[in-house]
């Protein structure tokens, strides 16, 4: 059992003298809990408990450390790789998940993007260029406001037109009255436009409403999906993701995931967070806080997370980076300079900055994007 | 509409010349996510919009912001209530939430735990006194050898015998013969005894898996479960512990939930986390990393979480504070000292470690805790 393993690079911070207790601890910590004196001789002491495979220092005080763990171990579910990855490690200070190398054996056990970045470029009609999003807001809105924004949109050229992400099931805009509301206006701009504007339903919910919801929305003719993993878990979105009789792309939101990046020291690269398991979750579109907006992420961060979502993953498809955040025509240049054409730009606030008149601000902005 | 908010407070890393806008900034970005001047006026700018109630220093450069928003805005969901409380504020660096005030109109709307201390108590039929967990460890034992180690463990007295969290549904212990090995094995040791020892399944997985397992692990005989909210999402949590038809004790395990609490100035306050989170998802008993063990958390830490676990909060049991992790007879004068006999103490490794006669080392745990 078990040639192949999934290898994790660490950051930790500890001196060198400590290094390899600290190494041998985490190894014990992601995976059998114990002791090294108590672990029984063998398969368990020899293969179950993770391996160390490397150690380098990188700065002062601060090494890389990468183990491997059995891909068995992992149980063939995202839920328990989590785990596996960063579990209870992830309550000690001093630690973070750098890199993870995923062999084939165990990228095979998950379908990923149904509609990757080429997919997506098929749905929306939109072969070559950047791919635009924009956001339904401010909440407080009613149903039919926020379908007149939608309609204005996307007679502008916007690509996708999502609700944001606080807008759920409010006294003010009940969750069917605003999709069904959305749905129907941006088809209807469809059939004057003859394009493909997508509308896609915010359906991060309850787990007891969630799936009604996604029903909901598909049958209403939302045509894309919005889900937070933070909120909902990543497997979620993967269970939507992998439904065949879904098979709407899905969007992923950053909510409620920032505690996971912001130290240096602790949680997940970025790259990890934002691009690979959001591949392994099945997104087609991965929003993430964008550089030199009102998010603190560095063009670095960003140019990470846009590599882990197009590098090859084995048979898994590339996932959209979606940067939004603070987004502006004045940033354009500086944006278009760091991805080049595979991306997808969600401007919300800037958009409605632009002008009163959405459909005037939706062609502005395709048109610096050298989409009009 | 809404004159009842939810008020939070967040620690924020700024000067005093700029707390001011920082949380106006806070504010926007939690409600309507635009910049004030967009925002439309009336009900939207008045209500739906966080209200800056409250701002003072804390210490140089770090200042203790109070919001409210409208209870209305949680949409009566515990998904947007984790958006509206730190949603995108997460992403944010120099942020972190560290006190949250519910109405009582917002609270009624959640059943909280279904058992609680006391009913804990009651089910486990040990009235006084603390309470004590164990896990069955190491990953890679078979269903037969974890359902001798549960058998030892129950004969000797301890209340609760959960799976560790890493164990799943890997193949050496397929879930489903894992559990009803362990079920069997406790309830063979209550025939003997006379006790109501509980064995807790490990039922956090795959999102089309959950309620399947749960279901089994019901029909197999095991009187708890554990589930994980850094995995599968806290309202999934919420859903088991309110469905009546499953009415079984709820335990959450803190894995992947580390980065929200671990640096100073991001994430959650650890009482919000592993306190008042776990208890508007129905949650008995919260298990955190304790104090003096191999995790980072400080005794204020662990006391924090206890009284928020403990503290009265409308019409929402309390749930039991589970401290583990590194747990010794050693520092048990120590815990006895910090939590006194409200509690429950999960001691893993080390009552592995007093003897390998685990029915030996479960009655000495016992009578330390003059439970014998």
């Amino acid at each position: 059992m078990g040639s192949e393993r999934i290898r994790v690079t660490y950051g930790v911070t500890a001196p060198a003298s400590e290094i390899q207790a600290r190494a041998l601890a985490i190894a014990l910590e992601q995976t059998v809990e114990l002791p090294e004196r108590l672990v029984p001789r063998g398969f368990i002491r020899d293969e179950v408990v993770g391996h160390i495979e490397h150690i380098s220092e990188r700065a002062p005080g601060v090494h890389e450390v990468t183990l491997s763990y059995l891909v068995e171990a992992a149980g063939g579910e995202l839920t328990q790789f989590l785990n596996l990855l960063f579990g209870n490690s992830s309550l000690q200070p001093g630690v973070r998940v750098l890199d993870v190398q995923l062999p084939e054996s165990f990228l095979r056990q998950f379908r990923g993007p149904r509609f990757g970045m080429k997919g997506l470029r098929d749905f929306l009609g939109v072969p070559t260029g950047p791919l635009v999003q924009t956001a339904l807001k401010p909440m407080g809105l009613s149903p039919e406001a926020l379908a007149e924004m939608a309609y204005q949109l996307a007679l502008g050229g916007i690509d996708i037109i999502k609700d944001d992400h606080g807008l759920t099931n409010q006294p003010w805009a009940p969750f069917e009255a605003r999709v069904a509301a959305c749905a129907a206006a941006v088809e209807r701009a469809n059939r004057e436009t003859g394009r493909r504007a997508v509308y896609a339903a915010n359906v991060t919910s309850d787990f007891r409403q969630l799936e009604r919801r996604v029903r909901f929305a598909k049958e209403a003719g939302a045509r894309a999906l919005l889900l937070g993993p933070g909120l909902v878990g990543f497997d979620t979105l993967r269970a939507i993701a992998d439904d065949d009789s879904i098979a709407l792309p899905l969007l992923s939101h950053p909510t409620w995931l920032g505690s996971h990046v912001v130290s240096p020291s602790a949680g997940h690269a970025h790259g990890v967070l934002f691009g690979l398991l959001q591949r392994l979750a099945g997104v087609d579109a991965s929003i993430y806080p964008n550089f030199g907006g009102r998010f603190g992420f560095s063009q670095e961060e960003c140019q990470q997370i846009a590599s882990a979502c197009l590098a090859p993953m084995g048979p898994l498809r590339p996932c959209c980076p979606t940067p939004g955040g603070g987004m502006r025509l004045s940033n354009l240049e500086a944006m278009k300079a760091c991805y080049g054409d595979e991306v997808m730009y969600l401007m919300g606030g800037g958009l409605l900055e632009l002008s009163s008149d959405l459909t005037q601000a939706s062609r502005q902005l395709l048109s610096a994007l050298g989409r009009s």
